[in-house]
C-alpha cells in the first residue's frame, strides 16, 4: 500500500468524522449560538435551536416518505421562513436541493421537473396557484409539499400542507450518511444564453464559499444582521445567507423586494449587512421614506450583477455607509469569485470586479490556455474549491467549462496593472463588426448615459456587409421622448464609428431574466432578419 | 451509474481545476496582495509576491532532485523566514511536511526521521550542531538542506546550503498534481504521554481550518499584522501562521521568545494580533521597557495551553487591550478548535474552552458513545474537517482515538448551562484515590496560590492503601522556601480531605516538553515506587 493509497483509505473512513455538509453549519451554529436569532420574517423570530430542530424534523419527514440519499426535491418558493427550513430540511436528509426560479413560464419549470427526476415538490400555494403551474407535479405524478403564507391560496388537493409535515418529528439531526463530495444541490441556470443547464454542487463546494464570504465583509461571529432580499432559489442569496448562519448572525428576510419595506426593516432590525442589487439601492434612496430612515446601524453594502455608476456609488457611500463592495460569481462558481473592496471603489471607478476571494483564484486566458498579463484581453477563468461539479447530464458541456484545468465563465475581461480585474463583456456578447470587436457595454453605456434611455441592450446582427451589425434596443423613462435621429447623434458624439449602432430601436419593453439580467438571445432571435433585403 | 457515483467520477476529474492545497494559499494571496509585506524578521521582508516565487523555487529544487509525492521531509528548524519558505515548498511540490521539534533529544529525533521514513532533512545549522543531533541524518543516510542564521554554525560537509538550493529555479507554481485529501504533513507530537505519534493531515484538512480561525480573530483580509513568536512546527503556530498568510496579513517572525524582543517588534511593526503563552503574556507585562512600550496597535490576544488567572487577564486586558480569547485544539484536531470568546472571558472565569468555532463541533461524551448534557463529566468530543486523516503506521490507535464517529481528546470536561466548555483535566490524569476521583489540576491550581510555589503537578502514584496516592511535584519561585508541613497546612486549608496530597515533593526543575507541557509521565515513571514500603 502506498502512502497514498493509505491517506485515501483514511480519508474515506473519516468522512464520517470530518463530513462537510450544509445541514451541519446549521447544527454546529446552533450548538454555538442555539439562543441567538437565526431569521426574522416580520413579526415571526427563529433561534438557531429552533431553526435547527425544524430543520431536522423536515428532513426526517422527507426520511419517512422514503425519500433516499441523492434523490431530487425541486422548490417552487419564494423567500420565507419556512422555504430556508424546506432547503435545509432536503440538504439534512441527503437528498438533493433543486431550487426553481418562481418567475419560469411553466414550460421551463417542466423542464427542469422533468430534467432533473424531481422525486418531491416543495411549492408556495401562490406559485401553484398560476396559470399552468400548479398542474405540472400532478401530471408528472411528483408529490407536493405546499407552503401557504398568510393570504395566499389554500393548499390544492392533494397536496401535503407544510406545517403538518413537522408534526410528530423528532427534533434529532438525522443519522443519513453525507459524504462532503456527494450532490447538495442543482440549480437551473437562469437563461440568458438560452436552453438551461443543471449546476450541480456538493455539500464541500458551496460549503467552500461560506467563512470567505465573511471574512470579505468582516466582524466576528454572532454579531451582525444581514437582509435576505434577493430569492434565495439564486445563488448569490443562497451563499449570503448560508454564511451568515454559517456565521451565528442574523437574517431578516423580505419576501419580494420593497423598498419601503426593506428600509423600515432595516432600522427596526438595526441591519449591519445589506446585499442587494444596484437597482435596489436606488431605489430606497429615491424612496420617500428614506430620508426619516435610521440607517445608523449599516456598516457594509454588497452589491452585484452590475457596477454602480459613480455618481450613484458617491450618493450611497453617503447616504448608507462608505464601505460597498461588488461581489461576483455565478452558478457555476459559487459566489463570491471575486470582490471588489471598499477601499478600491474610493479609487477607480468602471466596470471593475476586483480581485479573487480567498476562497479561489481568477486570471485572464486565451483560447490556447495561455494565462495572459496585465493589459490583455481574454476569458475570465476560477480555479478553487467553489467550483461545480459540472452541469447535470451534460459532460460535454461541463468538459468544455473546465478545459485547460480552469472554469471557463464566458466572460471577457483583463487585468489592470495592480491586478484588479476588469469585466469587459460576455464573450457571446462581443459584437464583431467589419472585422472590429465591439462590446456591446460599452454600447449600451453610452446610450444609458442620454437623460431619456431607461435601459439598453446592443446586440450583433446578422447583415450583409458587416457581418454582425451593431443594433441597440431601448426602452425610455417613463414620459420621455426622443427626437428621430437623437440617439443616433448622442452615439456618434461618444463612440467610434464602427461602434456607432447600425439601427437604434425603442421598445416598450427589453425581454429579462426574473432576476433582472436582458435576454439578448431573445432580441438576436427575434430580430435576426432585422437587416434582410438590405436595410441600414 | 447512480447520482452518487457520476458525483464522484465529476468529483475525481476536477480535483485539478477545485483542489484544496496548502501551497495554493501562498500563490492565491499573491495574486490578490502580491505587493504587501507577508513576513518581516528583523531587517528584512518578503512581499507576497517575493513569498511566492521563493517557495516556488524551493518546490521546483526539491522536484528536480526526484523527490516525489507523497514522500516526506524532515525538518528541524526553528523560526526564520527561511524556515517557512521551506515548509511551504515542500508542500507546493506535493510532498509530506515533517516537523520535527528542535528540542527533542536525539533519540526521539531519530525515531521520527525512522518512523516516518524521512528522505530529505531540512535543518538550521545551529541545531545541527548540537551534539548528537548533526550524526544522525548522516548515518540514516537522509541528504540535508542546511539553514545558516546569521551568527551561527557554517553547514557542515555534505549539507546543501538552502540558499544555493534556491539558485536558477523557476518562479513559477510547479505543475504538480495534488489532491485534496493527500497527505501534507505528519507532526508527531510533542509526548506528554510516552512515545511518540506520527499526526497525519491532508491538505484540506488543515486548509479546513484558516479562514474560521480569522473569523474568530475579524478584521478584512489584508489589514492585521501578527506575531509569529511560538515554534511554527507546533501546530498551533503553524494554523495561526497559515490563517494569517491565507488572509493576506503581515506575519512578524521571532526566532525563540525573548520578551523585550517581542515587546520592541509589536511597537515597531504595528503589530494587531498577538499569539503567546499564557507565561509569556506574563512575561511582557513583568518586563522593564513594557510601560514605555506602545502597543496602541493590538485589538486582539489569542492565548493557549492554559487557562489565564483571572487577575492576571484583567491586568493584561488593561495593559494590551480589552480582547482576549482562548483558543485550543490538538495536533490531531487542528487548531483553534474551540474559542471562548472576549465577551464570555470577562463573564466567567475559570477553566473554560469555550464554544467549537465555526470549523467543527464539540461534545461530550460518556464511554458508550452517548452524548451528554450540561453538567455532566465525559470526554470531550470533536467532529469536523479538521479532525486528523489518523495515526501514521498506527490504524489501532487512530480507530479508538476516533469511535462512535467522533475524535477522543483524551481530555475530561464539561458543559456549562450555557454551553460554554469547561476543561476538567486529562483523563489519564484524574487520580482515582481511595474510591474517589481528584482531577490533578484542582490541586495544582491550590498550590499555584501559594505564594511561593512557581509550578505544580499533581499525579497519582501507586499505593498500598489508596490504590492511587495523590501526589504533588512543585518548584519554588527564586529566592522563596516553605517551612516543612507549610504546604500540606495550605492544601488542607482549600482542598476536600481526599484531595491533599499524601506527598509533596520540592523539586528544582519539572520534567517539561518544549512546548511548556508537563511531562507527568516522567514524573510518574521516575517516582513509581515512591510508596513502597508503605510510606505516608
Amino acid at each position: 500500500m502506498t502512502l497514498n493509497d493509505l491517506a485515501s483509505s483514511l480519508a474515506a473512513a473519516r468522512e464520517r468524522i470530518g463530513r462537510i455538509a450544509l445541514g451541519d453549519v446549521i447544527h454546529r451554529s446552533a450548538r454555538r449560538f442555539g439562543a441567538r436569532t437565526a431569521l426574522i420574517e416580520g413579526e415571526r423570530r427563529l433561534s438557531y435551536a429552533e431553526l435547527d430542530a425544524a430543520t431536522n424534523r423536515f428532513a426526517h419527514y422527507l426520511l419517512a416518505q422514503g425519500l433516499r440519499n441523492g434523490e431530487r426535491i425541486g422548490m417552487l418558493c419564494n423567500n420565507s421562513i419556512e422555504m430556508i427550513v424546506a432547503l435545509l430540511g432536503i440538504q439534512k436528509a441527503g437528498l438533493v436541493w433543486v431550487p426553481i426560479n418562481t418567475g419560469l413560464a411553466p414550460d421551463a419549470v417542466r423542464y427542469i421537473l422533468e430534467h432533473a427526476e424531481v422525486a418531491r415538490l416543495v411549492a408556495d400555494t401562490s406559485v401553484l396557484a398560476r396559470a399552468g403551474i400548479g398542474e405540472l407535479a400532478p401530471a408528472l405524478g411528483i408529490p407536493v409539499v405546499a407552503l401557504q403564507q398568510p393570504g395566499e391560496p389554500a393548499p390544492p388537493p392533494g397536496a401535503q400542507p407544510f406545517a403538518a409535515t413537522l408534526n410528530g418529528q423528532p427534533e434529532t439531526l438525522p443519522a443519513v450518511d453525507i459524504a462532503s463530495g456527494q450532490l447538495a444541490q442543482i440549480m437551473y441556470t437562469s437563461g440568458t444564453t438560452g436552453p438551461q443547464k443543471g449546476v450541480m454542487h456538493s455539500h464541500a463546494s458551496v460549503h467552500s464559499v461560506l467563512a470567505p464570504n465573511l471574512l470579505d465583509i468582516g466582524g466576528r461571529p454572532g454579531t451582525d444582521v444581514y437582509t435576505c432580499l434577493l430569492p434565495v432559489f439564486h445563488c448569490a442569496q443562497h451563499g449570503s445567507t448560508m454564511s451568515a448562519l454559517l456565521g451565528g448572525h442574523t437574517v431578516v428576510v423580505t419576501r419580494g423586494f420593497d423598498a419601503g419595506q426593506v428600509l423600515a426593516a432595516i432600522a427596526r432590525h438595526r441591519v449591519s449587512v445589506v446585499v442587494a442589487l444596484p437597482m435596489m439601492y436606488r431605489a430606497m434612496l429615491e424612496h420617500p421614506a428614506f430620508p426619516a430612515t435610521d440607517l445608523s446601524s449599516v456598516r457594509m453594502c454588497i452589491y452585484g450583477m452590475a457596477p454602480l455608476p459613480k455618481t450613484l456609488l458617491l450618493k450611497l457611500q453617503q447616504a448608507f455607509c462608505p464601505d460597498f463592495a461588488l461581489c461576483s460569481g455565478q452558478t457555476e462558481m459559487y459566489p463570491a469569485a471575486t470582490i471588489f473592496e471598499p477601499e478600491e471603489q474610493r479609487r477607480r471607478f468602471g466596470p471593475y470586479w476586483g480581485v479573487g476571494t480567498v476562497a479561489n483564484e481568477v486570471a485572464v486566458m486565451d483560447d490556447e490556455g495561455r494565462l495572459l498579463g496585465p493589459g490583455e484581453t481574454g476569458e475570465i477563468v476560477f480555479r478553487g474549491p467553489n467550483v461545480m461539479l459540472g452541469y447535470y447530464k451534460d459532460a460535454e458541456a461541463t468538459r468544455r467549462a473546465q478545459r485547460f484545468g480552469w472554469h471557463h465563465t464566458g466572460d471577457l475581461g483583463q487585468m489592470d496593472e495592480d491586478g484588479q480585474l476588469l469585466f469587459l463583456d460576455r464573450i457571446k456578447d462581443m459584437i464583431k463588426s467589419g472585422g472590429e470587436n465591439v462590446p456591446s457595454i460599452k454600447v449600451e453605456e453610452v446610450l444609458l448615459r442620454h437623460g431619456a434611455v431607461a435601459n439598453a441592450a446592443a446586440v450583433g446582427l446578422s447583415h450583409q456587409r458587416w457581418g454582425e451589425a451593431v443594433t441597440a434596443f431601448v426602452t425610455l423613462k417613463p414620459g420621455a421622448a426622443v427626437e428621430p435621429g437623437e440617439l443616433d447623434a448622442h452615439c456618434r458624439a461618444h463612440l467610434g464609428g464602427f461602434e456607432v449602432p447600425k439601427d437604434i430601436v425603442v421598445l416598450d419593453l427589453l425581454p429579462m431574466t426574473s432576476t433582472g439580467k436582458i435576454q439578448k438571445f431573445e432580441l438576436r432571435q427575434r430580430y435576426q432578419a432585422h437587416y434582410e433585403g438590405g436595410a441600414a
